[in-house]
């Protein structure tokens, strides 16, 4: 374990490095806890096993000569002092729970290369002027406990912490009861708005989830934007008849609107390129009996969009395809169940990564975060940026999920530059 | 009750007439065993409640003079004696078993239709020449035990009676142990290939189970043939994929090609016209996630024609259809797991049906039977024909199944009509 170098003893200073195998070996150690047959992670948040992560990683952050902070919806904030604690943190973590059928990188990469920045800098004896932050936030993949991106949620103001402790697992435990046992109900505030303290500036690297950089051959993501979702809830009402009797000219069949409204979800998607995406996950068709024109059928759409005005054309576009495809034989209705608006990430926080990436000589594009992240709510109460690196295959949220651990550490080495910009190097 | 007349005290020949009311009469009290709180009927095959109902229709047909047989897969012939017993008989029936949410009158109204011909003839005093049969087909709907249509096939050697026999239901009851039960478990031979005697003719009267004569405002359907089916298993794959992560562009959807081809089914149909039919009834997506790409879709196809070129043509179109939407990024399996070759019926019997109408005054038209029924397997064996009437809505297979009393006993009139014309009137 290497600490700073006291003031007294302190040696010319050195160019930070990011250690790739220590890197790679605190997230295969992390990855034990809730290791899965097929190579995956089962931790889901505020279990047992969670909680033995929890405690790993405040192990690991006090061994690095962090304080710990854990506020009251279980956040848990590492700190290194800076120079100057009158300075805001510059911050940055994920979340160490997992999908029931999770992978070792999502949400772990990001605290563990804020872990490996903060070690590198003891390493090289760097102290930065603010002071760092590794976050840990509670219950991100919203497996367990509803909603998702809970504890920075909280931290941001999207919802009331006593709404996120309120919130009960399919056995009726709420997210209380879970940090109460698991003794990380923290006496700090969780909410910016209740005097929980206000970053800095915030940055979040993470696993791409998608194919984007892989495809391109590139190794970091700077991540401009998140895209804004809307998630709807279409039912197409006919009327079931017998698939045999019933001639095609006197059928009320639900399933054929729907099937268009299916591919015109796409058209709308691909009227809004590089940004739109629209997808329909999942389909319910009614009786569901083979030799029976379905009465009813249900399926969710998704819509994403990187700016606001676009994802309100698309959906301008879905609802105008619903009335254009609705008749008196089959109705149509639409309802809107989630909205999560388009978030830009801080342009300068943004530069900040590219120039990181450049000084480290790593190839690097402009990229959007598809997916929900801490960040993006952080990004509601501070600066905040993410930096990606490439995945296998852009598969996540599985046990296959994988990353090479060249490209972790260079998201950390990137990660690094950033955070030393913002936060300065003392004297 | 009345029966004929012997003949020593024959009266002058009066024209048989149909009692609307005595059909309706027993359809109802035959509707009372198994009755729902829904207005429907539940009696599945070879239950108790479906013995109870057997046993009233032998009580009925006994009541009617008739002699009872039952053959080894429990089709029941209720016979009325011809003045020439060497004629083979005309028969006539349908089936009492009903689907789970049944309706009154599927299968009940053409067995009940025959004991009211029987009865009127009784009640004018007429005899005819060849005998005439009222069957009750075993397990028609196929709800409890598989195959559908089990004692018309048995019969007509579509399938072994052993196979028949040992099928057994959810339950592990074989169809041998429940026939046993109920003791309707009958000597004499079932397959005719096995020296049950082969009808002379066969007529099945039935509610249409589709909506187009009651569209047409008409009483009466001619049934000119029974359409072949083909049914199938489409299996698409991608992969599955963030919704949020991926690009249009870099996606393996399994859904958009489905979707694609559950409209080519209903185009390949309406090259077909009028008897051209496509059906996508059943739609599994998997992983079935709202923001998850779907990576695998299996849905089920059901093409039905008049005729086997026909039929032939819709099965080239879907796997043609098949082949241009398949692609590196995305496979389609079709299996086909069921057909039923289109089925005629006899001219001659056909222009019997019609006759009848005509001569009963009553609206008529040529139609098919898109559904599946006894008489579809019976004409493997004998001259056969259908008569259809009007049933609201075309709703079958349902509770709510619903037919007018004079629709009813239309189509009893007809069946009178062509089997009288068929068995001849005896001197």
């Amino acid at each position: 374990m290497t600490l700073a170098a006291p003031d007294s003893l302190r040696e010319p200073l050195r160019a930070p490095r990011i250690d790739a195998d220590r890197l790679w070996a605190r997230l295969m150690a992390l990855a034990r806890i809730g290791a899965t047959d097929k190579g995956g992670v089962c931790r889901l948040a505020l279990t047992g096993l969670d909680g033995q992560a929890r405690e790993l990683f405040i192990r690991w952050a006090r061994e690095l000569g962090c304080t710990v902070r854990i506020d009251a919806i279980g956040n848990i904030f590492a700190r290194r002092p800076g120079t100057d604690e009158s300075l805001p943190a510059v911050g940055t973590g994920s979340h160490i729970d997992t999908q029931p059928t999770g992978g070792r990188f999502d949400g772990n990469y990001g605290v563990l290369a804020g872990l490996e920045v903060l070690q590198a800098l003891d390493d090289a004896g760097i102290r930065t002027r603010a002071p760092l932050e590794v976050a840990v936030w509670t219950n991100e993949e919203g497996s367990r406990f509803v909603p998702v991106m809970m504890g920075s949620g909280v931290h941001a103001g999207a919802f009331p912490l006593e709404h996120a402790l309120a919130a009960a697992d399919a056995g009726g435990v709420t997210v209380r009861q879970a940090l109460r046992e698991l003794g990380h109900d923290g006496a700090a505030p969780a909410a910016v708005a209740d005097g929980a303290p206000r970053f800095g500036a915030y940055f979040e690297a993470h696993i791409e989830q998608g194919p984007v950089l892989e495809d391109a051959g590139v190794t970091i993501g700077v991540v401009t934007a998140a895209l804004g979702q809307r998630w709807y809830d279409v039912t197409v009402r006919g009327m079931e008849a017998h698939a045999g009797p019933t001639p095609m000219g006197l059928r009320r069949d639900a399933l054929l609107p729907a099937a268009a409204l299916m591919q015109k979800v796409r058209e709308i998607a691909l009227a809004e390129q590089p940004h739109g995406r629209g997808t329909v996950g999942c389909v319910d068709v009614f009786p569901s009996s083979r030799n029976v024109i379905p009465g009813r059928v249900r399926f969710t759409v998704d819509l994403r969009h990187a700016d606001e005005a676009g994802l309100a054309r698309m959906d301008a576009a879905l609802r105008e395809a619903v009335r254009a495809l609705s008749c008196p034989e089959v109705s149509i209705e639409v309802e809107q169940v989630v909205c999560f608006p388009p978030q830009a990430f801080d342009e300068r926080l943004v530069g900040l990564v590219r120039q990181g990436a450049e000084d480290a000589g790593l190839t690097r594009m402009d990229v959007v975060s598809g997916a929900g992240h801490d960040a993006v709510y952080v990004a509601r109460t501070a600066p905040t940026a993410m930096i990606f690196v490439p995945c296998k295959d852009g598969i996540s949220h599985n046990e296959l999920e994988d990353a090479r651990p060249a490209d972790l550490a260079a998201g950390a080495t990137v990660l690094l530059h950033a955070m030393l910009a913002q936060a300065g190097v003392a004297d």
